[in-house]
């Protein structure tokens, strides 16, 4: 379905209450925070805590403390300690097939934090697939690749996701995007991703430019997403094509940014890197104060506030 | 006093309080909204609420209700009225010089919205000069001016503020900003303050890239603001130079971003303007998450959701 305006298509995404419903019914309202050293680090939905309990009180020496919040047992009392009893509990929920988006299950270990007053604030590190089943803030990586044209008009390199991907099959995509794995800086990922999903080679990569972030807060049927996007532009010389590689892509479009606009408002996007193109078309006066009546309203949606503690630490 | 990081810079300026402190003594936690179709447009400080209670019972037809909030009577009951009563309390103010701020008259009128649902939701104007006693929400533009180098470097045209402003004389500034006056669209601001302030012609200001908006509310001794700047970049070749018209600049310095952002630690600018070159040098891939440990919370700080009304009419 299309959507009426682009403050729409942000919503869509950004779709988090803003405000917690107490007394309401939805599920999305019923959450129950993930607390370290005094910070909600992540949030968990009923379905999950149901199997958080029942593991919980099977364990001979339970992991979690189960009250308002969830915490960790004082035995649980290291960076390692956490991200074993996690791995644990998710290696037999996987087993067991006890959620699906476990089945996604990728081998890449994701950073979560805690107390951002302390000097590294790393508090485990979690299974990119589980980060959703506990609403952990995650952080990517996404790359607007453009071309400016002899009259000044900018294009934009636009992929249109592999039928055979798990998510998301067959929709338009930025150029470039990927998960930042623990230990790699954002440069690292952006570099690495630009060959692995769009044959650029290294020396064109790295003249990306690291231009903000995109954060926002979305669910889906895997689980609360809370992410932060670092955004990247890349200039690309007329002659440099981006090229599938790992069979994520199935190809790439150049296209106007009237196109892009109009593509995203058809909802051929997938949702959240909608959002990165709006922000790019944001920073390079197409979408202006002048022509937009939401435009101050899709600011503030682009950069929310997660509330989660951020990395005190440059991933480097 | 020098600051020891960026984040502190955003601090310093982004400084109203995120949680009301109902039981804080302190006169910024201290403040009675004022609201308007079941909207808040504006806050009100302990002092202003004083004179605007005498006011308001020395009249034969009281224009506010003081309860809780403050709202205008039901007899102010149009864009036309509300506009009038507060400008006859001002006049009043001004002559009797109850708040310094009204010094500062400068016979500008800054469009204050309600109601975000409505197609048109001006609720009043008000003399710029008078916004802050109010808390009202304010709408300006800043532009960054800058010099590609030939080896693909970038430098900023700084502006020193000239030593008779009113306000932060002396202190280093954007290159060009002006509020945004009722009626004129964002881009006919900044070409004519690119004109008015840095001698900056037609032909090249319009050149001026609209590259998003940073959002913060901050005080000051003439009162509270919530502010909207609507960014704009623009690259000068570099046979043009900014020239001081006005008065209001006192000279430009072509400064390299590594300078800028020293001047900025070492508390040169005028604090908000400060912003606008942290959120200009975050989009030129200056300031990166990989350097920059703070980099989602500045993200999160340049652009705070007011919370206030926006406007839903493009202003043109």
């Amino acid at each position: 379905m299309a959507f009426s305006n682009l403050l729409e298509v942000v919503s869509n995404v950004d779709k988090f209450p803003y405000q917690r419903d107490i007394s309401s019914t939805e599920t999305i309202h019923n959450y129950t925070p993930l607390c370290h050293e005094s910070r909600v680090i992540g949030n968990i939905l009923p379905d999950v805590m149901a199997q958080l309990r029942i593991y919980n009180s099977a364990q001979s020496l339970p992991p979690f403390v189960i009250e308002n919040n969830v915490t960790f047992a004082p035995w649980v009392d290291s960076v390692e300690k956490r991200t074993e009893v996690i791995k644990t509990m998710m290696d037999l929920w996987r087993k067991e097939k006890t959620f699906t988006a476990l089945a996604g299950w990728r081998n890449e270990l994701y950073p979560v934090y805690g107390n951002s007053a302390r000097e590294d604030n790393l508090a485990f590190v979690i299974e990119r697939a589980a980060s959703a089943l506990f609403g952990i803030s995650t952080f990517g990586v996404h790359l607007n690749a453009y071309v400016t044209e002899k009259d000044g008009s900018i294009k934009m390199w636009v992929a249109r996701r592999a039928l055979t991907k798990p998510t998301w099959p067959g929709l338009l995509d930025n150029c470039v995007a990927g998960g930042i794995a623990y230990t790699y800086s954002t440069k690292e990922t952006i570099v690495k991703e630009c060959d692995e999903e769009a044959s650029i080679p290294r020396e064109i990569s790295e003249k990306a430019s690291s231009v903000g972030c995109v954060t926002y807060y979305t669910y889906t049927s895997a689980g609360l997403q809370p992410e932060t996007q670092y955004v990247f532009d890349l200039e690309l010389p007329s002659g440099v094509l981006p090229k599938p590689q790992d069979g994520e892509v199935d190809c790439f479009y150049l296209w106007s940014l009237d196109k892009v606009k109009k593509s995203i408002l058809d909802n051929e996007w997938k949702p959240n890197c909608a959002l990165v193109a709006i922000d790019f078309m944001m920073r390079h006066g197409i979408i202006t104060a002048d022509n937009e009546p939401d435009y101050i309203d899709i600011s503030y949606r682009l950069h929310r506030n997660l509330g989660f503690p951020t990395p005190t630490k440059c991933i480097k």
